[in-house]
């Protein structure tokens, strides 16, 4: 660690995670970091970007960009991370990764740092793993039910915004909702996909397998066993890993929808023990990290595009499952961006450093 | 009955509903209605709509306008029904209403041919009701698969089109998305809202409790007991009733999003005995008003952008839940105007007339 304080890596800083996270840093002064360096691939590298006040140099990645760091945090595709987290963990640094391609090795802890932040000195690769932000944007509020009334079975089923899938998501969404406004489609089959294409928008050329305006497509990540997405099976084997459950119970369904930034989940969660609305809203609204948004009679609950932007996990629509004993129903909403990735992975890098 | 065939009235035809039920009169022949009557408020009363290639002039509600009427099929809100119906009734006409107003009074069926065409049989009122379009969208399915496998739970998540809160909702959403296009709105809490306002959108106007546009909405209908939505509670209900399972367990969370028509659900549904995905394909895919459109692999799922305007319900994302005993994760889209409202209840009136 250097004398002034440690060294903080953010590697893929030109992103739209990194960009988030630049954010972030920018906002936050709990950890006193001696130096932060900028990373990205070399096409990025000599680019200027102001971090706490300071005009920083992007530097390309190479295995001497890891000397002296003393964690460095990965916002990288998933083979960039495979290749480049072990160098990093060889130079001595932490790798905190944000990517897919350690989460379920056994020898990477994978850490939201309010349900298992003592997960992240058992680091024998020297790497660790940010969660799926779908599985994230869920797990501040059941790892705290979980503690009290010993979570057993979860079916969930998502509202996931376009940014899971990168800026070009974001930006489709924004090209196909111009080219849809002031039209009346959306009333017949394929009308809106003509409507896209009569503007230039080729359904081959979108990150999504069809249309996002006025639509709903029930598909992320790719086709696994069985007919599960990636995206699917991320939510059982996260949430088991990151709860410690490995005989959890899960069910999800991850349906993408035409929102810019910020998941929803709607959650059936079943408990070991009896639990009430009353119990879980005491319990959840203690809980720094969650707000809660649950007075339908007064039109509260929450939405993505009034929570998107910040830091908590938004609760509301709590309900004891009529029919279903120790089942509570919830509608969670998480930037995907923020707690779901940028937040979370700074998180951990906080921990790491303050308690080593 | 009259000489020339049944006579049918349609009480609401210049609504929403009643636009697609004379789409969908036109568009069939399987009962040689001798005449067919538009009745609609003393307001619209004298205008002209084609039916049937023929000119059809609309006269006012009144008891005199169901006389020799066979079937009256009603497309106007729980209040006019709760008076009209009965009075269509007292004058000799089977009245087949789509509102609220007597789904769950055990003097009165309701009615999904596919699943339970014989209830149309006991009537004692005279009076026979179309289920909520959310709940109708599942039926066809979960009826076919209950018959063979026998359903004993339900967890649904829905993703319900604003035209299920009719035309205004339609208008508000295609206004909303004029007013967000070119914009690059959502990524901050409010910022739809701000959009919104500035072109003169006024949230208190709108048929839903926030805006649409980059939105979901946990959301629909009203506030009952314990933090549910009548329209929760109606997917509950009206499940139980139709499939004849007064004890079924149902959990449901109804969310609307920024699709105009076709209402989609996650469905997660449990049997009593086994069913494998290849046995649910199967048998779904031999029910004449369902589409099979699950293949994965080639990007096949049904969407509501894709499927809306037809009268089947679509089906895809069939898997076997890997965590729970005789339990399939479904994927159902239906259109909330067709078969979620006019089909139905015409499909209703035709089993009346034909199985008399």
């Amino acid at each position: 660690m250097a004398d002034n304080g440690p060294v903080l890596a953010l590697v893929g800083a030109t992103g739209a995670v990194g960009t988030v996270m630049i954010d972030i840093i920018n906002g936050r002064e709990s950890v006193p970091w001696g130096e932060i360096r900028l990373i990205a691939s070399a096409r990025s590298a000599g680019k200027k970007i102001t971090v706490r006040g300071e005009d920083l140099t992007v530097i390309a990645l190479s295995p001497e960009a890891f000397d002296g760091v003393d964690v460095a945090m990965f916002d990288v595709p998933d083979e960039v991370s495979a290749e480049w987290a072990p160098i990093a963990a060889e130079r001595g640094a932490v790798a905190v990764d944000n990517s897919g391609a350690f989460r379920m090795d056994p020898e990477v802890p994978l850490v939201v740092p309010e349900v298992n932040a003592e997960a992240v000195h058992n680091r024998p690769r020297g790497i660790i793993s940010n969660p799926n932000c779908t599985t994230l944007s869920m797990m501040a509020g059941l790892g705290a039910l979980h503690r009290e009334y010993q979570l057993t079975e979860l079916v969930v089923a998502s509202y996931q915004a376009v940014s899971g899938a990168g800026q070009s998501g974001v930006d489709r969404l924004y090209a196909e909702i111009a080219a849809v406004a002031g039209k009346a489609v959306g009333e017949k089959a394929g009308d809106v996909r003509a409507a896209l294409e009569a503007a230039g928008l080729v359904q081959s050329e979108s990150p999504f397998p069809a249309p996002m305006a006025f639509n709903v497509v029930p598909w992320a990540g790719s086709l696994k066993e069985d007919g599960w997405s990636s995206e699917e099976l991320k939510v059982r084997n996260e949430s088991r890993k990151i709860l410690g459950i490995p005989d959890l119970k899960v069910s999800a369904t991850c349906v993408r929808v035409p929102v810019v930034t910020t998941h929803s989940m709607a959650v059936h969660a079943t408990f070991a023990r009896e639990v009430t609305v009353e119990q879980a809203r005491k319990l959840l609204g203690a809980q720094p990290s969650i707000v809660l948004v649950d007075d339908p009679a007064n039109g509260e609950y929450p939405t993505p595009a009034e929570v998107v932007g910040g830091d908590p996990t938004y609760i509301g629509r709590i309900r004891q499952a009529l029919d279903f004993p120790n089942t509570l129903e919830l509608f969670v909403c998480g930037d995907n961006l923020r707690k779901g990735a940028a937040l979370n992975t700074y998180e951990i890098a906080e921990v790491i450093v303050t308690q080593a």
